[in-house]
């Protein structure tokens, strides 16, 4: 099916864009679908009264988590990981995984997300659920060995023999490698993890200096910061997602970007836990490192609308710094859309011919979008996540005026699971 | 016309609410509306799959500077102020107030607030919008004279005629007053704003240690601090709201504490405009100061969603402080709810027989909203503000799924006339 998307404000002005083939065949002041190329058979949008915007790219995540959402309210960082949700997800199964991202992928797209990387317990349950969700997803393979090289050796394996196995779930669903971080993750497949990763060509991911004990236990044990650790393994390079990254100092900042290493920052996240200072987004962005943006994981955030974490990106650095000027919307806008896709090389990120057909289109008359002198302030700062009306993801519709197909059964789904997790587990605090 | 709430979440048990004259004339299991008192028409709501809540208190706010939103983007604060906000509201007229307040209001119940402190240029068109609004506004008669003790003689004239004619806008619409500041409000204006509203019983509202310039040029000019200032002048007292309140010391808290005063922070506008160091909170709390939740204006927010500023203030308070145990959930939601209701004399603020019927009722389909482990910590960290289906002010629904009647003409006119203010004053930056 093409798609016709009549009239809706680009750049301010009201342009019709055609999709074909997953991609934006046309854009202009009025396109002729008779014109095209190929016979499919083509479905109209009306997006008067909308604004239609690349979509947003949630670029760490831990999708299943939605199963744990506000179980874990107010705790220090200590009781939040081994009271609340550790045990937790110690006894999530596979299909628990499968529903408790189906209902982040829910959220994501209801609130104009369309990538997720996904750093998880299970890749397969998690893939499945990419896969039945419509959106794209960067699935890791995620190892976490307890410092325990024995269970690392035979996590490789199983790792190696995943990928082997060549795993399909869709052209939108793709794998990468993932460490959990310098202390959840031997030293054994930390080296694995970076070799097997130039191999194969998969990406890497990794939490990095997310808080202060684990840059001091590193400064300790290592003689040096958690960056230099992980480059004198080989593991830092143009494919490396790094997440948080909030206890750098210039040394490290100045060896990520000689590395071409991706920064993740979580904001809300790193706020409701306390985690550390406020990542420094400036000295990244001075040395020409990319910044993406992420959620992290909604038993920490709580929510999956990325443009709540754009807002309060912006508003840390503003405070933090006592500079009002930091942070500006087109940066912030670059780092949620055209960076993001770029980095995760989706093809999309730009609405123009060419480019793959993943947008969204903004209801001008949702609550907090008007007068719209500046469209995007709007979405960042009056709450743009409630706006979106429709979703389109590699040119096909995941929801419109609102609706998402198949939402019941996830709720209904989900909330049955964490239920019954919670049972199995206690009640929460 | 009567209303019965069927089957709605309260406190995680489904109950039917009877409100009748405004009020909440039974909570329970099965209310039968045949035994009531009054032959009023009764309507009823469907609130299955829904939960009851108090409605929030936006306690500052400057309404109509939501014709100014997105207009004063990632600016420092004196270009903030002297380049894209004084020029502009100098240009409002009369009509531009009345429909950005409108405009304001449609926001403000979209997302759960029923009551709104507002401080602007022109109290009676402030409190028609308020009165056509169907939301309750405390509506300041504010005096800002830019310290010229003639000007400010004038405007205490005008005041004193105003409330001497005994302006009535209904039953929802208060009056009380206001100084801008310290620095914009000259000090026979403070004194005598102090005495009036002792003599009438009005309640009084200022911009309190926004800035360190603002405490800065007091200790210079004065020797003594803002708080300790307008003491000295005998403004401080249990009838006084001070907003923002970022700039105080130990000996500030005290003084405020032993006033009574209560403080209302602003979270997103005080990170926005980079003012200063996070809002103590934990120092009013510990010293019993009441401290409530303000939007601050759409210029610097830039949306009135009270629910987003709720998660703002949280993370703020746990980044800030490195404590992620700070400003709990339930403190948040009593500084948002019946702390703001009890504040403001409306009688609401509780789901019980005999207190005012102002409340919402939130789809818990909303993205965000499941799993319910944690009602309240969904609201404010999964997107509240979206989740909002319907509002009753006063025993009155002013929104129902979504809908609230009117909507269409307040955007379409304050969209008219928030670009034609533009246009008189040139383009936004």
């Amino acid at each position: 099916m093409a798609l016709l998307v009549r009239g809706a404000l680009l750049e301010g002005e009201a342009k019709d864009i055609l999709i074909e083939g997953g991609r934006i065949a046309a854009v202009g002041d009025a396109v002729d679908p008779a014109a095209r190329a190929t016979e499919e058979a083509i479905e109209e949008i009306d997006g008067r009264g909308m604004a239609a915007l690349p979509s947003l790219v949630n670029a760490h995540a831990h999708s299943a988590m939605t199963l744990l959402r506000g179980t874990a309210e107010d705790l220090e960082l200590d009781d939040w990981l081994k009271k609340a949700v550790w045990p937790r997800e110690a006894k999530l199964d596979e299909e628990d995984i499968y529903w408790g991202t189906r209902l982040a992928a829910l959220e994501m797209i209801a609130t104009g997300t369309t990538l997720c990387q996904d750093m998880y317990l299970n890749p397969s349950a998690s893939a499945r659920a990419a896969r039945d969700s419509g959106m794209r997803f960067a699935v890791n393979y995620s190892l976490v060995d307890a410092m325990d090289e024995a269970v690392g050796e035979a996590q490789r394996r199983a790792c190696e023999a995943f990928f082997d196995a060549a795993p399909d779930f869709g052209p939108l669903v793709s794998f990468s490698l993932a460490a959990h971080s310098i202390y959840a993750t031997s030293e054994g497949s930390l080296r694995w993890l970076a070799a097997f990763a130039r191999e194969r060509g998969l990406g890497l991911h990794i939490h990095l200096a997310e808080t202060g004990t684990e840059r001091r236990a590193c400064l300790e044990d290592r003689g040096m910061s958690p960056a230099a650790y992980l480059d004198s393994l080989g593991f830092l390079g143009p494919d490396l997602f790094a997440a948080h990254a909030l206890w750098l100092d210039e040394r490290d900042f100045d060896l990520l970007a000689a590395r071409g290493v991706t920064l993740v920052h979580n904001p809300v996240s790193n706020m409701k836990l306390a985690s550390g200072p406020a990542y420094d987004y400036e000295a990244a962005r001075r040395r020409g490192i990319r910044t993406l943006l992420g959620t992290d994981g909604a038993a920490s955030n709580n929510g999956l609308d990325l443009f709540a974490d754009m807002k309060v990106a912006a508003l840390l650095q503003k405070q933090h710094y006592r500079d009002p000027r930091r942070l500006p919307l087109g940066e912030l806008f670059d780092a949620a859309t055209r960076s993001g896709h770029e980095a995760f090389g989706d093809g999309a990120g730009v609405l123009a011919e060419g480019y793959a057909a993943d947008l969204i289109l903004v209801d001008l008359d949702s609550p907090g979008m008007r007068p719209m002198h500046d469209l995007r302030a709007n979405l960042v700062y009056a709450g743009g996540g409630a706006a979106v009306d429709t979703v389109i993801c590699a040119g096909k519709v995941l929801m419109r005026a609102g609706k998402i197909e198949g939402a019941e059964e996830v709720r209904r789904e989900a909330s049955h699971r964490a239920r019954a997790l919670i049972e199995r587990c206690g009640t929460p605090r």
